[in-house]
């Protein structure tokens, strides 16, 4: 089928591109011509606007937005309102927080326009693989929407999650899952690098055997693996680690619910520090010990 | 080759019946003989003492010990001690902590015996798809066994991890990530069922889902969707966790190097806490709260 693509940042681009490869129509549209250009040498048609994108997609149109979380998301759906025809669906497939999505469907009733949310997980590898697509939404608006969620994932790599909000909160979770996967191995690889065998060991190596038939097999062990076999010692790259909302959004959820989420919330607090080594909580307890112990503390410079 | 599985539990049957498939041959033993009997019907060479299973071994021998972990492995060490010559190999595949494993091939170093030490992984999956086999040891030991690692392990799923106690290090960090990751996969899956989606979502389409090409695909998760696809909520078992050792192990060695890991610290807590709903810790909450706030208390039955 034919869709319009909103956003051709790192996913837009390449969810562009694989439905391009797989035969169906893109009409591209981003916001600086360039991006929009370089998806049209791959066989999309160019929009220069988001009135143009609209006028060159059949009726009823599907209007795919891969933004930014956020605002910019709230103003395109605005735009769009304004010129899309009941019965035309929105597919939100960025990042946003499931009670967005609630608030844009409800909004959306009155012009007769469908809202269906996307979690796409997948990251650069999806062009590749195919995008893991967690959906919510009407189930006729799913269904209408089928051959593109076929293409664009892996084989049995999109579900319908429930309605308005169920993919993006499926897709919050998934996200805080990996928070808390992604800490344990770090303090694996930590605990193995503060140990007599460290001068042994060949951290490649290690993830590679551990992904041949251990209990902790993963695809994020074989990316572990792929690091360490460029970087060995991973000198060549800080600990600073950032985070981009959905690890936040899932602790807030633990939090609204009384539900006890310790190696989530942990996992992220840790990034948190990752980011703050000399934090103000490590010198309130450096204070701390020196006036009631004496200890020393290190002076800043 | 022909090695001596001594110890023939889950793991130590399956390993000498996989080696059998594998065209080794296997003299069996086992503290009881019924165990040893049915390793006999499919193909193994019986003993019904460690004397009968070193009589029936070609020198240089290999004798691999699948026991359960601390003394018992000790006993049998001390007892072989007395029996094998110089140049044969004790190889320790159970779950020894590395420091047994030095202590070990220390003390057999003035009888002339070799000791390796294999961590092995993949529990009652191995016997289809492979022993993950983490080994310490020297290598001209390492090399001798090369045919018996190869034919327990997937294809390159076994590592010569370093010198004596590496290969029990690394499978202890092994299982100290797996506490973190199923830890942050409990979590996720008790987020959704506290959600507002939760009656429409089915975990086992959703672990499903989340193995198609999303981020936190994994072996782990694989056999999630197992277990929800047989008992969709679980309501078959209690939330009881027992841990098996190298996740205190694994903490032990944190305290001991002064290494954070918080999250797999807080995995091996959780468990604890898996046993004890009604802890002293929660009570003396309780009790606070009464007395601070006059706040109601669940008086026990």
């Amino acid at each position: 089928m034919k869709i319009g693509m909103v956003g051709l940042g790192r996913m837009g681009m390449n969810m562009g591109l694989r439905l391009l490869q797989k035969g169906h129509g893109v009409v591209a549209f981003n916001r600086t011509a360039e991006k929009t250009r370089k998806l049209m040498e791959q066989g999309a048609e160019g929009s220069f606007s988001l009135a143009e994108l609209v006028s060159k997609l059949p009726a009823p149109r599907v209007v795919w937005l891969m933004l930014p979380a956020g605002k910019v998301v709230d103003d395109h759906i605005e735009a769009l309102r304004d010129i899309l025809d009941p019965g035309d669906i929105i597919v939100e497939g960025g990042n946003s927080h499931y009670r967005d999505d609630i608030r844009r469907a409800e909004g959306l009733k009155s012009s007769g326009i469908h809202y269906l949310d996307a979690g796409v997980s997948g990251g650069i590898w999806g062009l590749q693989v195919g995008y893991c697509t967690m959906i919510g939404g009407d189930s006729e608006d799913v269904v209408r929407l089928e051959p593109v969620f076929r293409d664009l994932a892996p084989e049995n790599g999109y579900l319908h999650c429930g309605p308005t909000g169920a993919g993006h909160y499926v897709k919050m979770i998934h996200n805080g899952i990996e928070y808390g996967m992604m800490e344990a191995y770090g303090e694996g690889f930590a605990l193995l690098e503060s140990s007599p065998y460290r001068d042994h060991l060949d951290y490649a190596a290690v993830a590679g055997l551990w992904n041949q038939g251990s209990v902790i097999r993963s695809w994020l062990l074989e990316l572990l693996e792929k690091a360490f076999a460029e970087d060995g010692r991973l000198n060549g790259i800080t600990g600073h680690v950032e985070d981009s909302g959905e690890g936040r959004w899932t602790v807030d959820e633990a939090v609204a619910n009384g539900v006890s989420a310790p190696v989530i919330a942990l996992a992220l607090f840790q990034r948190f520090q990752s980011r703050d080594p000399n934090s103000f909580a490590n010198r309130v307890l450096a204070a701390l010990r020196r006036e009631f112990g004496g200890h020393a503390v290190k002076k800043a410079e």
